[in-house]
């Protein structure tokens, strides 16, 4: 993965996990209320969204852009198609 | 919220924060490839769905299925449908 | 379904409906380049998008708010729990 | 777009657009239930994934694969997340 892109997308899981942390503790209440859990799930499903295209784009520019020149396009691209499947 | 629910959520939670955590740490090495990562962002997202269904269930079933009774159904839809948009 | 809802609804897929069947006539051009119709298609299941949400409103107001009344709760429930499976 | 993808994806849209009429005609009887319409509106919104999915493998063949070769990488790249930023 491009240095860049690493670096990028480890920063962004790490809110992520503790912007996790936090949905954790706040089901510790009893009290707790659905929809403000649904929230915030929501919340860190788009912060690995986020995260996902990053890797994505670097993954792109790298890997796939210069499959052409190696050879390995369909591979590469069939390997890219199962990544992609669950968006 | 119920409280199965809260408790199931929370254990979900719990599973894919460790789980996120093991890919940030994926992302120390210089030479994780993309496309593993992008496989895993899309496991703790699978798994986050899992939870936000069973938060959903208990919602619809604990706030949902008796706003007629309470006599606040207007709210209550509004306020799952603006908190299911970004599913 | 409520009337309104039903109607919206109609008006909504009609429109989708037009729309794919242009993006099909795009598909005759054998020099049509993939990315315009992938933004074709985005768009459609956005309006697709839309229109799911009109009936989904419609259904949580005219039958789960109305379930513990009922006393189908569990049924109604499950029910739409299956149906949003696949948003 | 390479042949082969674009007659998959016309065949495919051309199916979904039949799917949708008929549920536009489902949606002219007042007595229709909202689950069934969500359920079909679930299946077209399948169908299209499908055929997006089979134009994308034809973009990453024909001019992602292609593109370290031609020069152009960041402006396909570039193009291609946007398309997919609404996936």
């Amino acid at each position: 993965m491009p240095e860049a892109e690493r670096l990028a997308a480890r920063r962004r899981l790490s809110v992520a996990q503790g912007h996790l942390q936090s949905i954790v503790r706040m089901l510790d209440e009893p009290e707790v209320y659905c929809v403000d859990v649904l929230r915030q799930i929501k919340a860190v499903q788009g912060a690995l969204d986020g995260a996902g295209n990053v890797v994505l784009r670097g993954h792109l520019q790298a890997h796939v852009a210069t499959a052409g020149e190696r050879g390995d396009t369909a591979e590469i691209v069939e390997e890219l198609m199962q990544a992609l499947k669950y968006r």
